[in-house]
């Protein structure tokens, strides 16, 4: 693509470069070469982007001063603009409409013409897959589930009965949907299975990573609401809720019919107990353990979580732990001591 | 199914319902409608049963005062018998017996005719497949492994070479059975792989989560024994054993070689080193971590573990933590402070 | 094998036992009957070793005092020594080379002749196979990945687009190589995905537990250096390098653009925050927090973590807490006790 090409697409202003180099790809400043545009987003990069080699360099404006004399398109938001523009340059990988010859779909699911099926992927009785959705190899997609359109199924997940699956969701490599809530009851000296009978949803817009399990409810759904982006290795029990726009970091997991509002921030380790909510716009601290519910707005950490405020003060502390039981007995030796003197001195005084 | 005929099935009593009621499905209190069977268990939900539009109320006969003149069946535990319901009107989804066209099944493999093996699963040679049990899309049962009768192997499980699997055995979808143990020794400046030779054996009625990780001993055998009920993303090491009826919660981690009694329940995130023994009875609280053996009937919490009682102590004094620190340094200069006005005091006393 | 011939390919001296003896095969001390040859490796196992029925015993030459009159074989390391031994009696079980019919492999991917490619296994465009490598049941290789020679690749791994993967690399059962980075940025109310255009490369003589989950770059590559062990459920974001034969144990998660040192070990359960740098021959304890870079040398654990030294005094004074606190507090009193009488004493004084 030409340079001008792209800056007309963002709708952005070229400052000393040429806008008709031509563009191969999208680069960091340290790995760029020619031909690559590169892209400004940390103050502390400055050295870098002077010395880099792309042929032009994206930068907010608000920053572009510190860039002076350097190849530059102005935009709103570099960071941004380096997720739109990266997406020019990816190749459109989805592979042709059609199910492969090598793939299982039973005769009675129903795949829209324009959807991907490849080989070695399973497609059950009843199944539903929309339009321009692409189930990779080795996925399982089992009786009565239903995948919406433009979706991107990576190999070997397993999206189970009857769960549903909305509009443009991915999910990564090795994901479960709809694995059996963890639920028994003591029968006697054993456990008896209590039936998971519900399913999982998960709606538009929605990114799942990889190797997470979503386990379905025992009555009901659990329920993975428009755009929430989940990252590697999520544990997420039978029956809870996570609200729009939430993200669920790495290695987080959440007991059963927990309910978690919109546009939290979980960071990784988390473990949150079952049966509690989480409001809106909620952050929490990565290995935090949440044990009751929290209200719109907090911001926790720690075990146990604590404003993230006071967590910090907590954790500073936690180090000087040793030296504050050696204070507290050369104190109470000290005090003894003192005691001890006081009733002499108040003794000869009577 | 008429309620008369659920009644009679569980050996309950009727009061104040219709007998001739026909019940679709189990649902819960908050959500029924006419043609449920609902379940009352929990006290807080007294208001939610008076409310509900469910035909028939499964209620544990110590509790059934509590909701006089609503429609109600009377059991020994309304948990335990809305587990049994249930299975009444889950349908038999277990697929027909016989070997699907598309899986592969090597020519030595022991396949009981009635059991199932479905397409893209995988069975290898000297494989034995136990009657009724169900092989999902997916699945790979490695060289010489065996698999009991009834049991249900979940999309994408690889169990591996020689393992054994014991009947009535559930195992979700992508866990692995038999992966190597984590075994290296020192060689200089890397490190030499020590051949894992053993199996994993998995007694009657296990129920193995999703995305589990169960490594094959080095020698001998890593053990999940029989009832233990384990829930997703758990790893198990090398020559574990796990006792009878024990309960692992998600995202735990057993180091290699540790043995765990029976009836024991570790809750979620706990981790423990290996070479330990941890006796029957044993209760772990969430994110705990375990560095020595514990004795049976011990009630744990924390990192480090101490007694639960203790331990609940402990976290309500972490947040206290830099108020102690200011309290100590405040201590500090009062008590120098004494001991220098009691100097004068003594001093001048002299 | 006779005992002589392990003698003579371990270059090891048989001391009181018959070089004739037919050996079967390597086992503990515990479980050995005979005909088995066992290893001593621990002095807590002497009276184990003198019980044992094994046909021989491997010990340690600086060890061999402690055995006197027992059948032995004397080598440098006993440990090493098993290593090695067992992989004598380790059946060749490299399955026969060729493409499985039931396996599906694109017309343009390049599969060494000595390769072997299993029943319902898949091989993406332009992929490459080495020599002698086998990839197992349910294994996806997607278009373009590059497997070296001599790998093992376990059932239900993804190997995703692009990734290179070395020789004699070995990844256990339903690890992800490649899942896309967990890259968003804000976009208004939501969030927009950040293209993944970089790979996974995985060097020479790693090993990958089961259930991993290796995200590919942003840009550039996800880097496993030569000689990196890795256990089960571990993740790695994107950009994260990892050094030459260091080890990461189970259920450790890292997060992106981490570089690691060589010869480091990171224990179980930790957590690593992105962006910063780990030194060489760094080891950090089991469920550490690591929010900062660490010299090469460090010792640490904790969370926060500190030297490790320092870390065992703070958690050993972690359940001393509440004792702490009351003693805080009666010390308060005691000081203001002091106070007030030492203001009377003084006021009586003047």
């Amino acid at each position: 693509m030409f340079l001008k090409d792209i800056a007309q697409r963002m709708n952005a202003e070229l400052v000393d470069c040429d806008p008709e180099t031509w563009i191969e790809s999208v680069a960091p400043l340290d790995n760029a070469v020619k031909g690559d545009i590169s892209f400004f987003t940390n103050v502390k990069y400055k050295d870098v982007a002077n010395k880099t080699r792309a042929s032009a360099i994206m930068v907010s404006k608000k920053d572009a001063g510190m860039l002076s004399g350097l190849p530059l398109m102005l935009v709103e938001s570099a960071y941004l603009a380096m997720a739109e523009v990266s997406m020019f340059f990816m190749q459109d990988t989805r592979p042709a409409p059609g199910i492969a010859k090598n793939a299982y779909v039973a005769n009675d699911a129903v795949i829209d013409e324009s959807a991907t099926v490849l080989p070695m992927a399973y497609v059950g009785s009843k199944a539903q897959i929309g339009s321009k959705t692409v189930i990779c190899p080795g996925v399982v997609v089992e009786d009565n589930a239903i995948i919406g359109k433009d979706c991107l199924i990576y190999p070997n997940c397993s999206i189970l009965r009857g769960c549903r699956i909305g509009n443009r969701v991915i999910i990564h490599s090795g994901s479960v949907i709809g694995s059996d809530g963890y639920g028994f009851t003591p029968d006697g000296s054993s456990y008896r299975k209590i039936p998971q009978t519900g399913i999982v949803q998960i709606d538009d817009d929605c990114e799942i990573g990889a190797g997470n399990t979503i386990d379905r409810a025992t009555f009901g759904k659990t329920w993975i609401k428009r755009g929430v982006k989940i990252d590697n290795l999520v544990h997420i029990a039978h029956n809870v809720e996570v609200g729009e726009d939430t993200l669920l970091v790495a290695q987080v997991g959440i007991s059963g019919s927990t309910k978690i509002g919109k546009h939290c921030i979980i960071a990784g380790k988390t473990g949150i107990v079952g049966h509690i909510e989480i409001g809106d716009d909620v952050i929490i601290g990565g290995r935090s353990s949440i044990n009751k519910s929290l209200a719109s707005g907090s911001i926790v950490s720690g075990t146990p979580a604590v404003p993230h405020r006071d967590a910090l003060k907590v954790y500073a502390t936690i180090p000087k732990l040793p030296e504050m039981r050696r204070q507290i007995t050369q104190l109470t030796k000290q005090v003894q001591d003192l005691q001890k003197k006081l009733a002499e001195v108040s003794g000869g005084h009577k």
